[in-house]
């Protein structure tokens, strides 16, 4: 771990730096122009970028600051697992009005918290003046073989891990109104990235990988056009939280499992090691690319009509 | 040059589809939860990211979407240059208003064109909705031995790199309602990050260095306070653009020329080989950490207040 640099003096700063205080050992080498990192020999980088944005990717009615901190923070995050990557650092941008200013403390708890979750560190950042609060999350990983979208072949298997629906169930309950009760709250407000499980999916020939934060049957047309394949998706073999349907399970969006497509998995096996189900739950065709979902036995529309995933 | 994965169908899609179609060969690999990047043997990532935001960083009256674009990503650019670091890929984070949405093309291309200025290609990134716009650009670049702000050294030479106050011309025009002579609005809206001149100043001895972005002292303060050092600046060896004083110089934002310190280099090879001057500015000495500001051999005061640099 790199020392953190001492900064200069000047008004940005003093954000920066109380953030920093704040992190401790969660910050390492922060206060440079840039991070500097290691790739191990016979390992590639991953990384990416995820944004969240106030009243499009969270209302600050229903999150707390620490939950919409770790909340972004778990998002981002959810692409490292996606690519059985194994975390490096996370850069956090901040754009914040002064309204913010009070919870910036809560704000980078929650973001820290979900950082040392994953068992990585806050390589760097920037923080700016800016309408509401926009947080753009670099994650920077590192695997031997990423996992991609595109490794999909006809006679994979396809699985998701966890159970569907939590999420919904509580945007459901806030969109009425009401408080969503305890674990479906859990589900929207505290998510956890699939990390662990994309580094046992990706050791055991996992072919293809997405997480499915757009909801399972949308993310699975990505991993259909990427691989140039069909995925028959079984909608009564969903694995779903209780109060869920198999339709609304197919659509559910803010999950952050993963779905991945392989010629056999010893699902319980990775339940027994990682404490979270896999489920198979269709296969993987040749064929036009596009998704088709059935429900006993027949094909059925989902979301805005058959031909928005197909 | 890993080819870029078809995306599934759905909104949000179509703005990042036509951006990558228009950027071609300047995209790499886009379209993935994650991009995969190589650092070769011997080398170390260098990462940093920088954020624009519409009426902080910039003007919408002010600039062109495609200098906006461009501006933006040289901003992020100049932190490599600072490393002495090979760009390696940029990922584009956009949150941008409904309004924003036919300058988009415009704004990509200037992204672009930046990149391919620094040599490097887009290797992924997000688009979201917001207010205004906001750019988040999180930079690649690898280094045997990056340039850090925390290596000065009592004895080292100050140099720096360009002629400073073009942007400050173009600010002061602006603010005033007049349109800029041209040299003092290319210097504002069209920056050059130094990342030749950063590979250059790593190979020949360099011991830190820093873009001056938010202006020569203001930066100077963090090499100061990073290394443990006073660095005593001579303002009257400035050098300048016409019109602009040692005093103006001193504390001019937006500049992205890079402020380095080293036992000597050759500044007529530098200038030769780069076509761009380097200019020796004064000397890194021991003593509490600070910078002291030299006019005709007197110290001053700058900006708000001495004491808001030392």
């Amino acid at each position: 771990m790199t020392a953190n640099t001492p900064l200069g003096p000047g008004g940005e700063f003093d954000i920066i730096r109380a953030l920093v205080a704040r992190w401790g050992a969660t910050a390492a080498g922060i206060g440079d122009d840039a991070a500097i990192l290691d790739v191990p020999p016979g390992e590639r980088l991953v990384v990416s970028v995820d944004s969240s944005v106030e009243e499009v990717h969270f209302r600050r009615a229903w999150l707390t600051p620490w939950e919409i901190g770790w909340r972004a923070t778990a998002a981002a995050l959810s692409d490292l697992g996606a690519a059985g990557a194994t975390p490096m650092g996370v850069l956090v941008s901040l754009s914040l009005s002064p309204a913010w200013l009070p919870h910036v403390a809560a704000l980078g708890d929650g973001i820290a918290a979900a950082v040392r979750g994953a068992g990585t560190v806050i390589v760097g950042g920037d923080t700016t003046r800016g309408d509401g609060l926009c947080i753009a999350l670099t994650v920077l990983g590192r695997a031997a073989a990423p996992l991609r979208r595109s490794g999909a072949r006809p006679g994979d298997t396809i699985y998701v891990t966890g159970r569907l629906g939590g999420p919904l169930l509580a945007l459901r309950a806030l969109e009425a109104g009401r408080d969503p009760s305890p674990h479906p709250r859990e589900r929207f407000a505290h998510p956890i990235p699939r990390i662990r499980e994309g580094e046992w999916l990706a050791r055991h020939g996992v072919h293809a990988a997405i997480d499915i934060s757009d909801g399972l049957v949308g993310d699975a047309a990505h991993i259909a056009a990427a691989s140039g394949v069909r995925l028959s998706i079984d909608l009564d073999a969903l694995p779903t939280v209780s109060g869920i349907s198999p339709m609304d399970a197919a659509v559910s969006g803010e999950e952050y499992e993963l779905l991945v497509t392989a010629p056999a998995l010893d699902a319980a096996r990775f339940e027994r090691e990682l404490g979270v189900p896999l489920t198979a739950i269709g296969r993987v065709e040749s064929g036009a690319p596009g998704v088709h979902a059935l429900l006993r036995g027949e094909r059925v529309a989902l979301g805005g009509g058959f031909s928005h995933f197909s």
